[in-house]
């Protein structure tokens, strides 16, 4: 019954667990990036953590509050493209493909994060990246939907 | 080593990705909702996107906050539900019960968003069809802790 | 193909799914524990809810809004874990330095809900909880980057 897995080519696995895993990296860094803001403007969400700092009273700040929507929006998508990609490779699917739809998620969702909460970049420049990684999503999840 | 996976039944595994896949469409649809109520009611996180449409500044709306809600039930359910899946099939278990429950997850989770976030039915509708989802996945996930 | 799990050691993998389920658990019971709160401070999200039980209107309340916190924080950190402990394994670790990853990861996650949303000690006890989660994780994911 191993044959479940037979389907899966080494070079999109390889692929696959590449980009996977720098996304996840990404994804991480940005609890680090809410750190630094709290700490930097010592904006805190719980009494203890002002406490521990000086800080007078728990307060909401732009700048965290902005880091925070971008990890959110990484909460929503990172996690169904790192199951999605692995129940599509089950499908057997062409390998240039799948390997150019991983690695286009992969650089979109970076870029995401670039222009949501470190440089600040003007629209439609998050509205492209979002895209670019949302609509491969979406092919890969029906892909699987059909063929699976 | 691959024997690890040998307690994957072939016909369990089918139902499980097609369910998976199934409830990471409708998740990543979520997305696409909240877009599409806060271009229609004009209603941004972000000054850069209040920016380009227009619109004022950015503020909350109820119908939006709505979506949300229910898009971070998802984010808390889905992704744990795709996780647990895969190693409570590892776990061996009945084929009839492993298909029945994903089924049951799968279709209390997508009626959980309708009367959630589409058409708003009163109470307990909505709790109904999350208890219909939590409870089976509850009981995958003690069988992979005590199996496991 | 099927050679491409070869890499993955019964004896780590065992741990894996046992403290991946475990920590599923846990963050299920997250869940289970704000809507405790909920009822039983008649605090609600939404106006359906608030009539069910006949609490005048949807408000906030700090004592729920620090379990949702603590459950946030399980979902920008526990499905990434039980992702990456997966690709990690796929790399052939050493079993040993593998199977201390996944309990420390296991423990300081259960700590840190612990001390953030049901005793509530001060700080650095959550802090240093989150930590020795976070470190075994952005270790297992470079090990992965790199490796895979």
């Amino acid at each position: 019954m191993t044959t479940l897995f037979d389907a899966i080519d080494p070079r999109a696995f390889r692929s696959y667990v590449f980009w996977s895993a720098v996304l996840v990296f990404k994804m991480l860094m940005m609890s680090y990036l809410t750190g630094r803001k709290r700490f930097g403007r010592k904006v805190f969400a719980n009494p203890e953590d002002a406490a521990m700092t000086g800080a007078r009273e728990v307060r909401t700040d732009p700048e965290v509050e902005r880091v925070r929507r971008a990890h959110q929006n990484d909460v929503e998508n990172i996690p169904l493209f790192v199951a999605i990609g692995f129940l599509y490779l089950l499908t057997g699917p062409d390998v240039t493909l799948a390997v150019t739809l991983f690695r286009l998620v992969g650089i979109a969702r970076i870029v995401h994060t670039l222009v949501y909460a470190v440089v600040v970049v003007r629209q439609p420049a998050r509205m492209v990246a979002w895209f670019l990684a949302y609509i491969p999503t979406i092919y890969m999840t029906l892909a699987t939907v059909v063929k699976g």
